[in-house]
């Protein structure tokens, strides 16, 4: 079992889906992914949090064995908050405000142990700030990089800065075809493969993930849920059931990338069948491993 | 290797794709159906052309093996002609035109052999027409049926009676929702199940399909193709390797119709891949018998 580093947002999200809403729940990227990882492995969160931050969500992370030690809590801050819908079509979160507070003036410094980890997660956070904290690191086995839109539009550079140093890009399909400036997946992938990472895991929400490698492609459907609730944190969550798999196994080989992918999907599959991280805390290991089987049948076939 | 009868259109289309465009090709369901499933098994075709349907499309079919018997060349008509086109997002084909022509006042008369044909494919045409079909038959190991949003809308109640006599429905996703009154695509595919099927297939195009049947459900990307060509034809041609395997074998257990979901997307990968039949023509049966080999590694992972 090896550690795994992840740094991103620690928030309170504020979402209305057609089925429900919450107020100022746990959320934030980095909550997710660490939240999923636990169930594979020791997980150290590098964000920062305001003084308004409740100790009730700390308290949950650290009883899942999540290491807090590099979450800082800022005095005279408030927490990072997020307020978004969804439509019927789950596909899409419409974002009504974004309000960075803490996370705003966050400068990490990583400890010893942390430059350590061997597996690194830069989850979807400023490129600028995602390169920093890569370069703190004394070279991890495996690091993985999430980013969005917004920062392939905005800061394009920056992004193919640590692009260049990262193994894996997590990714979704509009985004995927966005940053390569090219429709075709299949070819935009390959660019993106030309701009550093060696593996490149495209999510595709309810059809699933595809991921292209020299290995060639590995795809995995979604689990068939007859209700999604909220897929905020899905595609975090999904990035802490590949990376926590690796990092439990210590392995970076096609067939445990392949194995991570579905550990992936199995976790984002439980993520959306509530909000917040309800449908996690309620997740047992059984589960996942049941939930894997289910996806060997759902794709098996004989020569 | 057992018989296979297709009762569907032979048409001659004219197709835009932002890639090309031809005039006048060979075209319709039951014609990209009967030249995948001659791959695979003896097929023969029901259906109406005009007198102005060329020759050599009669000669291209005959040459694969399959039996145009039952093609009848209606005096003084026209054959049925279909305009389309496709923008770049290639999911979905904008009807320019439709001239039943021939096809407008098709009665099928089936004779004893191909009443005891085995196996049945209902191509999307009018379900009166379809189930007209479907009871002169003797009694098929297994009938299929594909329609469309039209009769979906236009001719509820028909299809809803052709429905009740089939084993095997196959229809993309927007359908299965409009037909199940259904958003959740797994809800939608089990309410079309309580409608008589007992497996419905769900075509994604390039998320690929899904089946769902008692034995659960299964699913299959789409191969990952750089271009794209013309996604005409691709439902019929996967209809077409999807029952053609299944009449080779003269099997319709769970593992068998698995193995002929993947046939059924290894063949709609080839047709889209250029315009009309054309891909078709070149192909080889070791040319399927590789992608099929790539689609079991795309899948593949390990316990």
């Amino acid at each position: 079992m090896a550690d795994l580093v992840v740094v991103g947002s620690v928030a309170l999200d504020s979402v209305r889906t057609p089925f429900g809403k919450v107020m100022e729940a746990l959320g934030g990227s980095a909550t997710y992914f660490a939240y999923a990882a636990s169930f594979f492995t020791q997980v150290r969160v590098v964000a920062a949090v305001g003084e308004d931050f409740p100790r009730e969500h700390l308290e949950l992370l650290r009883g899942r064995g999540v290491d807090l030690e590099a979450l800082e809590v800022l005095a005279g801050k408030r927490t990072f908050r997020w307020v978004g819908e969804y439509g019927f079509d789950l596909n899409e979160a419409r974002t009504l405000d974004t309000q960075l507070n803490a996370f705003a003036e966050f400068k990490p410094a990583l400890g010893a142990r942390h430059r350590a980890a061997p597996f690194l997660f830069l989850a979807n956070i400023d490129p600028d700030l995602q390169l920093e904290v890569r370069r703190q690191m004394a070279g991890p086995a495996l690091a993985a990089l999430d980013t969005m839109n917004f920062w392939i539009e905005g800061k394009r550079d920056a992004l193919l800065r640590v692009l260049g140093e990262v193994d894996v890009l997590l990714i979704n399909d509009a985004e995927a075809r966005m940053l390569a400036r090219e429709p075709n997946l299949v070819k935009a992938a390959r660019a993106i493969i030309r701009m550093g990472p060696r593996v490149v895991v495209i999510k595709r929400g309810e059809y699933g993930a595809v991921m292209v490698m020299d290995d060639g492609f590995f795809f995995t459907p979604a689990y068939p849920l007859e209700s999604v609730f909220d897929p905020t944190g899905a595609g975090d969550t999904f990035a802490g059931g590949f990376m926590g798999y690796l990092a439990q196994r210590g392995l970076t080989d096609p067939a445990s990338v392949r194995r991570a992918m579905v550990f992936g999907a199995v976790m984002a599959s439980f993520t959306v069948e509530d909000f917040s991280l309800e449908r996690l805390k309620r997740l047992t290991s059984d589960e996942i491993e049941e939930r894997y089987g289910a996806f060997q049948s759902m794709v098996a076939f004989e020569r």
